[in-house]
């Protein structure tokens, strides 16, 4: 083990009603373990339905699983060095069950997910919304270029990731038409990215603000018309239930944002049938997701105004004002321990 | 043009109420036709349903688009030689749209269709019930090995190429666990297809002669476990409906029996999220697949008892005879015109 730091972390430990700092001792990275410290860290949707009880996660818990930060301590064969600047995944995966086995890594049946885990179980430090973080041996880790800055890095691990994989199920986008539902984080980035695929990408979301956002990230408004694809990252069943007719021949529609339960979907099979529509759904992501998600930040920072989604850094003190719903056309509030 | 034929044909001429024979002369291929002697052809259920007007389809026109025959005259640049003994696709694309340009050459926007082209139109001879064929520009046409009887061949240029495009809907069979809904011509060929590629198979069906004339083709019994895929051929909405819980993470359910307006489908998008599960559709196929078929069947004659499920040939004059379901566990009628 090697290691800059002074022995003692901070920690926003969530309980249910409130989220308490809790100052503890940094502990000794273990074989493959890496321990990062945290530059920034922003606040994921599913943390704000974590916070307000519309989402079940164990309690209590350290949030937060969009971050960046820097290598300050490595275990015996952890994939990092001491003074690395790293995003990482949600998901860490065991890498020996069958679904391992099967690239499905993020159905690991012994998944365990960062900012999702007790603490008081013996991953004390798996979230974001703290000073350090360990990070287990199966946790895939990819080192963020120097031009990147760290607001612009974060939401790699959830968000950015999250559309490429959502992306790649839709398939081919060059010279087609897609639907985006919702401009937040992820419907925004989604934009970007089929954009940047040979797309026309058009964005669907009621607030406007939003909306005129998006366009600069290269989202064309709806011109309601025949789509080959339709991402949804809303989860609202209205707009599922409308955009499906909508689908070409051959047209794929993509889940994404139904994390919550919900109205079902009324589907004709014979459409499925003579239209060779496809439905399917994405939740998390692979590692390939994560690489890919830097490597798109890294080639498109100039092109968009990344940096402009994230406000300005609250402290880890100040954590209870984090976990609300970001202002304005803000997409994500950082906090930066 | 070459042709060894005399200059008369015969055709059954379905007309709504009845199926006329009628007798007329035999046109010459224009540039890039091909002029087939009807060796053998096998009635598909969806003929079935056009005769008993569970299904529209033109009128008054030559049914039949499972068949395979020998080539006896080719216009300039057609794909195929006089003599060659072949069968040919469903359908027929223009090769210049955009769908065509994406490789969705079934769903062509000027697509026709062998057996399904009015008798009045400029495409008489469209059908293979009848002495001889006319396949236009646009036909795939796959040349027969010698060692696979008509009967074993004719099922190709439908049934088993529209389940290679249904496997291939489902993805890597390797090691999966699939269920396969009906142990028609469709299911039965699937239940071979599955296991060649290395899949558990497993086939459901309320006759119990089926199921076990489906075991001869590698099918197993339903252990009523979880599944990777499930191959819908039933179109009936109680299998749909139930075997979709048994999708296992990132299962397929691929249907392709709904070709009939039904009931529609319930679904549940945050399973389809979490689960990432896709729901897919298919009608028809693309040239690979009926090459695939082809290959398919050519490899396995000697596996399973292929030429048992086709009836012995009723002649053309018997063809009111023949458009009704195939006795017993034969599982198509045969028409030798």
């Amino acid at each position: 083990m090697d290691t800059f730091e002074t022995g003692l972390t901070r920690a926003a430990v969530w309980r249910g009603d409130r989220i308490d700092i809790v100052e503890m001792p940094l502990p000794a990275p273990g074989r493959g373990e890496i321990v990062v410290r945290i530059r920034l860290a922003t606040v994921c949707g599913s943390d704000l339905h974590t916070v307000s009880g519309r989402r079940q996660s164990p309690c209590p818990s350290v949030l937060g699983h969009e971050a960046v930060g820097e290598v300050v301590a490595v275990g015996a064969g952890a994939p990092a060095r001491v003074g690395d600047r790293v995003v990482w995944s949600v998901t860490v995966a065991c890498g020996e069950c069958d679904r391992c086995g099967r690239g499905i890594t993020a159905k690991c049946r012994r998944v365990r997910k960062v900012g999702h885990e007790s603490f008081d179980s013996d991953w004390t430090l798996s979230g974001g919304y703290a000073t350090h973080i360990v990070l287990p041996s199966g946790t895939a880790v990819v080192r963020v270029p120097e031009h990147l800055g760290d607001a612009v890095a974060a939401p790699a691990a959830c968000a950015t990731a999250t559309v490429m994989a959502a992306v790649e199920r839709a398939g081919d986008m060059s010279g087609r038409r897609v639907l985006i539902g919702g401009a937040g984080m992820l419907g925004t980035t989604a934009a970007a990215v089929c954009t940047d695929r040979g797309a026309h990408a058009m964005i669907v979301d009621p607030d406007r603000v939003r909306l005129g956002q998006a366009v600069s990230f290269g989202a064309l408004l709806d011109d309601g018309e025949m789509v080959d694809a339709v991402l949804d990252f809303t989860g609202a069943a209205s707009f599922i239930r409308e955009s499906l007719p909508r689908l070409a021949i051959s047209g794929a529609l993509v889940l994404a944002g139904s994390v919550a339960p919900g109205p079902l979907l009324e589907v004709d099979p014979e459409q499925i049938v003579r239209r060779w529509w496809t439905i399917t759904g994405i939740h998390n992501y692979e590692p390939r997701h994560l690489r890919e998600a830097v490597a798109f930040l890294g080639r498109t920072v100039d092109r968009h105004p990344w940096s402009e989604l994230v406000t300005d850094p609250l402290p880890l003190e100040q954590i209870e004002t984090a976990v609300r719903s970001a202002p304005g056309r803000k997409l994500r509030v950082a906090v930066a321990p």
